[in-house]
């Protein structure tokens, strides 16, 4: 794969073709810049409870999740015209919280589409960051958030299918290796790849002797059948929807695909029990709320280390797993974290 | 007050006397190199659900507290040969804790006295990072930690009454000012007043308009009445036993009581009430698991806005808080998050 890094691809195009070139790690770097200020430098945590792991805690995002990179970069990123214009994306998670905090940040409008069954706390924390939202019938959702981008001229902004948004999440990645020179490996989620792309991405520019493992839960194993199948597969929402890292349900693009399949090491899968178990672990003993998709990266260090040995060769640490988000039910917290 | 700021005191001396000079910036940023690597640089968190409000997370510290900043500055700056031969303390909460990890770090030896109705899970704790725990009854901690070190050859490092701990534990002020230039107010938690006169000491030497308010819980107020009566009044343990958060129990020293009447701009006081629902709404809102004593200076921005507005003139932000710790009982943690 060529790579042209730094080519200011993306700017103006809300869609880019899945067969564009590869982020690069100018345009992480350059996204590390933009985002200063917006996001926070989350700091790597030994893990005296679990020798050789480290954490990334993007769960102390202002949004609570690792998203608000990703806007942020996204929003810095449009041409000024099209910026002041406004944003929309449709969404049910963090992904809408995090761009309704950057366009907030920039002093811009910001439409987030939002199914009308979402639970009314998930849609008062985007209303509460001044975002309009717009409640539509589940089917309805892309074609609705298409129509009044139109309508108003707002530039789309998708939670993974995007090179800035891409670039941003790949801000991680540089991170853990500015901090953690020597890092041996890298252990990061995926659902719909954005997080994993960047981060790979940065990861593999910056120290390509690391390995960077993606982490799935069982119930959602799509990326780990697409890469082995060498093609997009998709899974039905019927199946990916039993399991509660509900931030991992979604289905590879073909541009975070192309990104994994040329940068990623390869993925593993976890079952639900071991995810919320690794929540509760990380409350009690990492000091960290953590909502389930949060907790598979470091369910991973905890309950597949023959596999990450024998598959990857990744035994001895420094190994990073990303804590990608902690918003979740605080009735769900209070079971997690009792003893 | 005089200051020789940079005056390499606290050497080889374990109890330092109270009329010694205060501890200067100099001294601070010397611990700030001293603990690289040992301690987490923690990041300022800005809290989206309540404006003007940072927190300083340092529950995040690998053993859970800020206590692991001064205990590891503390064992640096010890001569060669009294840190080879090891140190001791009396402690069963989090000061023992950053003791052995500190010791475990320079790889010497370490005990800490502990008294015999500690819980097992206190006990073990120390035990697994390595250190020599010894039972004895309550009464008997400060006489057999002092014929201990006389037997062993062991340094004393007290919880607080040290200046290279006030050293250590003021960094938490120094990466403050560091990160957030414009503070004009920081809340810290006056326990002995290690963690408080050590920042104090940093924030008034590089910003000193801003204010240091420290924070107690009323059933624990003797900074409070001490700063009043300006001189030491120590209260019972009957009295002091009664707060939930119990990593402020403790007196002032002559150490720390000179430090803070110079340099603190005053106390403000906290329920238990208010300091339990404060932890509460950290892990539901900062997605940050605290023990009690570390939710009261948030609580303090939470429940005291008109008496820091009239008393001290503290009224827009940036205010910082400083997360003091993250070690609490599960069954607690369970019942603090519970919506």
């Amino acid at each position: 794969v060529t790579e042209i890094a730094g080519e200011p691809a993306g700017t103006g195009r809300d869609y880019p073709s899945p067969m564009d070139l590869l982020v690069g790690i100018d345009e992480i770097r350059s996204a590390a810049a933009k985002i200063a200020g917006g996001a926070v430098r989350t700091p790597l945590l030994p893990c005296l409870w679990a020798p050789g792991l480290w954490l990334k805690p993007e769960n102390l995002q202002p949004v609570g999740s690792f998203k608000v990179r990703g806007a942020v970069n996204a929003l810095a990123r449009l041409p000024e015209p099209a910026r002041v214009a406004g944003v929309i994306t449709h969404s049910s998670g963090n992904h809408g919280q995090a761009l309704a905090f950057a366009a907030r940040r920039f002093g811009v409008p910001c439409v987030v589409v939002m199914p009308d069954v979402a639970p009314p706390v998930k849609v008062d924390a985007v209303r509460s960051l001044g975002a309009d939202v717009v409640l539509v019938s589940p089917p309805e959702r892309e074609v609705r958030t298409e129509r009044i981008a139109v309508e108003r001229g707002l530039a789309i902004i998708p939670p993974f299918d995007h090179r800035d948004v891409i670039a941003g999440q790949g801000t991680v990645g540089l991170e853990v290796v500015e901090d953690l020179p020597d890092v041996s490996g890298v252990l990061v989620p995926v659902g719909g790849g954005g997080l994993a792309s960047g981060v790979a991405s940065a990861v593999k520019a910056l120290r390509p002797e690391a390995l960077v493992v993606g982490v799935e839960p069982d119930l959602a194993a799509d990326a780990a059948e697409s890469l082995g199948a060498g093609r997009v597969v998709t899974w039905p929402a019927e199946l990916t929807y039993r399991t509660a890292a509900d931030g991992l349900r979604t289905n590879l693009s073909d541009l975070t695909f192309a990104h994994l399949r040329e940068r990623l090491d390869g993925i593993v899968t976890i079952s639900d029990a071991e995810i919320l178990s690794t929540a509760g672990e990380l409350a009690r003993s990492a000091r960290l709320v953590s909502e389930p998709s949060g907790a598979v990266a470091p369910a991973a260090w905890l309950h597949r280390r023959d596999e990450l040995r024998t598959r990857f060769g990744l035994d001895a640490g420094p190994v990073v797993a990303v804590v990608t988000g902690g918003n979740l039910d605080p009735a769900l917290l209070a079971d997690l974290v009792r003893p």
